[in-house]
């Protein structure tokens, strides 16, 4: 059995800015530790997908920083699609690649930009959904067991009886709820978070994005005769150029009547905002994260991020404060999600040095 | 009769880090509209005074700024001292100048760095006891009718006994109260916020010099032979080696039997902080005022200075944010005053870029 991985790094990451740039987005960036998140997703695949089949699906202005980053995958394994066309197309492209090397390969894919904190148990999890994925025609994603009611991940609703050990059949999926719903999944006990993992054989997804996508099956199976080839690029152009965007979780796994879940607690977090980074950094005993030149006084549970200018704070709770070469962001912490509106501000105005 | 003016600039400002620095301190730099502040203390004073009668007492690393912002007043009335030693000497230091023009000039001293709203009512104060001081040999300070329990200023009790239109003997000098005395003080009625600005004849304050600090007075006379000559700034380096660090207002004023004030309400400001520069800032409908390049949301209350950089200011109240092109201070409008403390840690940090 062999296995393939396909990592999705083509989101914008507005959320933070002004650290993540439509060039540097997100992925490309170090939030904790070392290595950017996309590194990080990589290293977590080592002993498990061997290097030459590991694809990073990105786009034409993320791809050279990509390649950079990643210097021990092999160049022709960056994709660069033309156009953001949501997640669906971009797991097909990668289907197809996969197939035309082997086409009962098992194929995993996760977005580049997730932290895991418990990587044994992560892989514990892989293993399991690999083997169930490699033996069925089964479409399997990653449920994890949520802490508190998170209103910012989807939710899957699965059936409790178990079909294999911490393998079960998916019921509903559940968009992002408000808090009382969310409260009320978490205390309801077959509730998951989504995380957005996917285990399948190539086969087994192809097979299903013909029958819930028959257009987009169509359109990648044009590209088919020239992969590896010159003509890919401007092919690929035309047929990004007529397919919808649609999401696999929408397009397909909704749709599916072979979706399962592996069900593991390995510590995860999408890192969808600046709130987020300062609930996953180690704080001091005022409760307060900072990187870089940082002075603070009477500062209780803030985020400081100041890495090439002094940045003296006084007398805030709550508080994030980002301070970059290009741009200040000053939020309080209740207000992460409002990063956002900066970005379509500065989208408004024009602004595209800041963006 | 004759009246000359002596401009106050060797304040270092560290209450305005990031903005002022050793080099560019609060006096020197633009705080409101397009003039610095040195430069509105100086314009104020026309009608009343000939730039040539217009001395600047400052500091060696000031000089060139000082000179350059205020291009109309003779470079030979810019005296640096070479080092700083309170009000008292560079008061006397003026004295001794003027005295080698006119003994019987009034000399006029007001601090560079002060916020004046009613520039007319400012004159007709200034005439008043420009009048009583010429025609007497009081030491004349202007008190301003207080509007608020201020505990960042002094204040000056004053006998109710007029001893001429709006002119009153002053019975005592109180530094800067807690919030109760200052309540109380504001309740009294007889209690008014030392300016820091004097009128007096230069025969009359040097008479007084020599009576209560007559070392100063003795050491500024040793100056006088060379008032102009080229030994003037290695003997002044010689003297203000020797002579003590000492304010004129207790060095002199506290002690004197000759003190008067002049009361008055022409709306003023030692502008001792960035609350207060809020406080006199013009705000939009959400109480904020902003500078530069400033984008702002659910923001109340606050003073973002921005000028060269773009800044997101999302979720707060009562903050204030100087983001400079070398370094960043957020702070609550309530711990204004601790800016300072930022400036000791540089200190002790030996951050010479910062200070």
């Amino acid at each position: 059995m062999e296995v393939y991985a396909v990592i999705m790094a083509g989101g914008i990451g507005s959320r933070f800015w002004p650290r993540s740039k439509k060039k540097k987005p997100k992925q490309l960036i170090r939030i904790f530790g070392e290595n950017t998140m996309i590194q990080d997703t990589a290293l977590r695949l080592n002993d498990i997908v061997k290097p030459e089949n590991i694809f990073i699906i990105t786009n034409v202005v993320q791809k050279e920083r990509v390649e950079e980053q990643l210097p021990h995958i092999p160049k022709e394994n960056v994709i660069a699609e033309p156009f953001g066309k949501n997640t669906a197309p971009a797991i097909a492209l990668a289907a197809k690649i996969i197939e035309k090397r082997n086409p009962e390969a098992v194929m995993l894919t996760f977005p580049a930009d997730h932290l895991i904190t418990n990587v044994k148990e992560f892989h514990k999890t892989l293993q399991k959904a690999i083997n169930f994925a490699a033996t069925s025609d089964g479409l399997v994603t990653i449920g994890i067991q949520p802490t508190h009611p998170e209103t910012g991940y989807g939710y899957i609703q699965f059936d409790e009886n178990e079909i294999g050990k911490g393998i079960y059949n998916v019921m509903n999926f559940a968009e992002k709820p408000n808090f009382k719903t969310a409260t009320r999944f978490l205390k309801s006990g077959d509730f998951l978070w989504n995380s957005g993992m996917f285990i399948w054989r190539v086969d087994s997804i192809l097979n299903e994005i013909k029958k819930y996508l028959p257009e987009l099956y169509d359109g990648m199976t044009a590209l088919e005769p020239v992969i590896g080839e010159k003509k890919f690029d401007s092919l690929l152009e035309t047929v990004y150029g007529k397919i919808r965007s649609v999401s696999i979780d929408y397009g397909v796994m909704e749709k599916s009547k072979k979706v399962f879940l592996v069900k593991s607690s390995f510590g995860w977090s999408d890192v969808g905002s600046w709130e987020a980074v300062y609930n996953l950094s180690k704080k001091d005993k005022n409760g307060n994260a900072s990187v870089g030149d940082v002075y603070t006084k009477d500062v209780k549970n803030s985020y400081v991020f100041s890495p090439k200018k002094f940045s003296a704070v006084i007398g805030v709770e709550n508080l994030i404060v980002i301070n970059t070469e290009s741009a200040l962001l000053v939020c309080n912490r209740e207000n992460a999600q409002d990063v956002k509106d900066v970005v379509d501000y500065l989208k408004l105005n024009q602004r595209k040095e800041l963006l």
